[in-house]
Order: C-alpha cells, then structure tokens, then sequence
C-alpha cells in the first residue's frame, strides 16, 4: 500500500510544510521505504522529482522540502511495493499528456486481478496495476472525447463511472490533475482540509514541527489539502466517504459531484 | 538557441563531472539562461529535472552536479529562448510515452516557420517549435510502426527522413533516446567523445576541474559523451557532419546507418 498526498489552490503555494511530514512516512514514521515521487504543475506543465530510495532518507526529498516551489496543484506519492517491482518505472506519480494538457496521477491500493486491456494508444512503461488502469482511464477519455476536454462535470461523470468499475477489484483511491483540476476518489481512505482566512497555526503529526499560516498568506487564498491520513493534530480533516469522487478548482470542492 | 548535452555508455555512469561543465553555460559561461533539464534513465523508464531558472544558479543544477545519478543514457539541454516563452511547458527535454517506452527528446536550433501538423495523439503542450517537432516525429513513428518498435535500422532511417524534411525549415540538432539508444542529429553544430579504456584524466573547459577517469572506471566501460561545443580541452572531439544522424548504444555508434 501507498499514502497520497495533494493540493490544490487558488494562489501558487509551497508545500514544504505538508510535504515535510508525508516525506517521513516513507521510511520513518511510517513503512511506504519502496520509492516517492512529487509533480508540481505551473499552468500546463508540470515538473516531477522521482526517487527509489525512501522519501525519509533522499537527498531529493530534502530538496523539495527546503526549495519553496509554487504550484497551483500537486501530487505526491511514497510507496510501500505490493504490485510490481521496486524501479524508476513503478514509481508514481505517472504523466502523460493529452488534449494537449499535462495528466498525473497517483494510485494506492492494490488491485490483484486488473489487467491492462490493451487500450490504445497509451500503454504502460511499468508493471504496476496502478499504470495500468492511468492507461486505461486516458484512453477511455481519449476515445469518449477525442479532440477536446468536455466540461468538466461529464469529465467528472465519466471518471466517477471508470472509477466504480475499478473498485470492484480492489482498493482504488487516486488523485489525478490536469494543473486546473484535482481529482481525488475515495476507495477506502482519503481525507482534506481547506485552510483558508483566519489562517492558524498547524502542527505536523509526524513531526513536531508547527506553521503559523497567517503569516505566510493573504486574506484571499485558499489551500485544499488531501492526504491518505491527516497530516496536522490540531486541524479538522475532513474523512471522505467510500466511493466519494471529489473535484478541487481554486482550493475549492466543486459541487456539480 | 540552446544547447545540448548527451550520455550512452554500456555501464551506469554518472554524469556529474560533464554537468557540472555544461550547467555553466546556463548563464556563466554561456548566455544559456533561460531554463534547463535533464532526463536520466533506468531500464526503459527515466527521471527527469527541469528549472526555468539558469543552470548556473539553480538549487536543482546543483543537486544533479553533486548527486551521482547513474544512467545508461542522459539527455540534457540548457535554453536560451527564441521561440516560445520561458516557462515550465516549454522547457527541455520533452518526454512522451510510445510503444510502452519513455522517449525523451531534445531539440537546438531555430525552425521559424515549423508549424505542428496537427498529426494525432501526440500534442504539444507548450508553444515552442522543438516541441512541434517531437510530436510530429512520434506521431510519424506510431503511424507507420502502431504496435512495435521496429528494427533499429529502419526506425533510424524514418528517424533520418523527418530529419531531413525538417531541417529544410531551420537549424536542427537534436537528441533523443529511449533508454537503449541515443540517436544525435547534426544540422549545424554538434560533436562526441567515446571514453574508453585506457582512460585518461579530463579537464573542463567551462572550469578548472579535472577527473582521472581511469580511477572511477573498469577496462571493460564505454561512455560516449555528444554536446554541442566539446566539455574538455584535452581531448579530441569528433565533430558531426552537416546533416548527419549517428545512433549510439553501449557506448558506441553503430555503423549501420
């Protein structure tokens, strides 16, 4: 099994902080040792750090918890290996470009009897079921809507749908985004905050480390959050529920879902 | 316009000493400022780093000098933008997935009035021309090969021919690899070194550093190294013809092409 980690905003935003505390459960406070990888989207590209070694022990994952990149949306993914080898090309999250827009996408949860179903044209580089089906949900939407992104709520429909019949072999929570939207679906366990104005002090639980977030934002911004399990002790996350697909946009639940 | 960086070997080699060289022309000794990138590959997946800050400033630069990443093949580029902003979307190298494998690519040199043909899937995220270019020749390649890549005489010589067409647009050297080979192409200026044994000691240009290679190597290792200006002052470099195309694997340049 995995722990996701994402965020979505209405102001580029560093997530040193948050990703300071999840780095730790990949070899420290938690067992996900097996890889990590992190993909921060400026408009529509996105750039990615990936590493196989664990999140607590990379000198990777120190960079990206002391170099304050801004992003509107990112996804971050540490790994404990169930379903394909510990390498470079199991290791989420995975990107691809369609529409002409950067895709990424991290999984947890173990899927034992999907098999890819030769969908094209994206294929799988890795082993893991968790590309398998990112493969599958592109070319599902690419042959749906070939030469354009729909609106976003038959977007959403259509995820949600590929999302149900995922589920039925195994656990399927995931984020997905474009660097508009977050995507995030709830198998079995998933959970946000959205800070927004007043800002408070947040205090990390995996380390005791604490963040007064007044002091590093305005009054308009507004941070969504979402994590396998609650990054802070002193901040109410909200649980989703099982089978729940939400869409994040400007740190924002949208509520067409 | 830009340049380029390249790395085949037939063992896994770490590239920090050529970086180091060539991340300085990303705006010390070179007016190359304008964002950089660098793609490492394990087996057929790769990681890669990108910064739109200068090489020669940047806090991810300088991880990737001290940092042995080891690869079988590297590609990297330093900008200095002409066509398309400086941003994340239009800074290299690209990379797209085709037959499973993870193709990284590119580009130096001015295509004016390339325009992208509109050839599907591929399509370019960012504006710049190189990018066009990229998936104009993977869409090609996909067309004419859908399910496999086919015999590395054949893709090279299709490979050869979008070259050939291209170049009639402007400057285009370029490198690309999908983990096994490095193909290199030679519109103006673009020239290698093949390392072997007895290796010797090497010294930048760009600085005053040296490396005896015969103390980090064993007899059996070959390293071709392809930049667009030679790294080192004393050694000889081979400079590519106008319009040629050499396809490097384990550190040597096959000679069927």
């Amino acid at each position: 099994m995995c722990q996701l980690l994402g965020m979505n905003c209405n102001t580029p935003t560093d997530i040193c902080f948050s990703f300071e505390g999840f780095a730790l459960r990949g070899g420290l406070t938690g067992e996900h040792r097996d890889g990590w990888g992190i993909s921060f989207f400026e408009q529509n590209a996105c750039r990615s750090f990936h590493d196989t070694l664990p999140a607590a022990e990379s000198d990777i994952a120190k960079l990206i918890s002391n170099y304050p990149i801004k992003a509107l949306n990112v996804i971050s993914h540490i790994r404990k290996a169930t379903i394909g080898k510990i390498e470079l090309r199991n290791t989420q999250p995975y990107n691809r470009e369609l529409w002409g827009q950067e895709w990424v996408y991290a999984h947890n949860g173990d899927l034992w009897d999907y098999e890819f179903t030769e969908s094209r044209p994206s294929r799988p580089i890795g082993s893991s079921d968790s590309e398998a089906t990112f493969c599958d949900l592109l070319n599902l939407l690419r042959n749906k809507f070939p030469e354009e992104m729909p609106a976003i709520a038959i977007l959403a429909k259509t995820v949600e749908e590929f999302a149900r019949k995922v589920s039925n072999y195994g656990t399927f929570n995931f984020l997905l985004s474009n660097g508009v939207y977050l995507f995030a679906h709830c198998s079995t366990k998933l959970c946000y905050i959205i800070r927004e104005a007043p800002f408070k002090e947040a205090h990390l639980r995996d380390k005791d480390l604490s963040i007064n977030f007044s002091q590093v934002t305005t009054n308009q911004d507004k941070v969504a959050v979402v994590a396998t399990e609650p990054l802070t002790d002193n901040e109410v996350w909200t649980y989703f529920e099982k089978d729940q697909l939400l869409v994040f946009k400007n740190g924002e639940v949208l509520d067409f879902v």
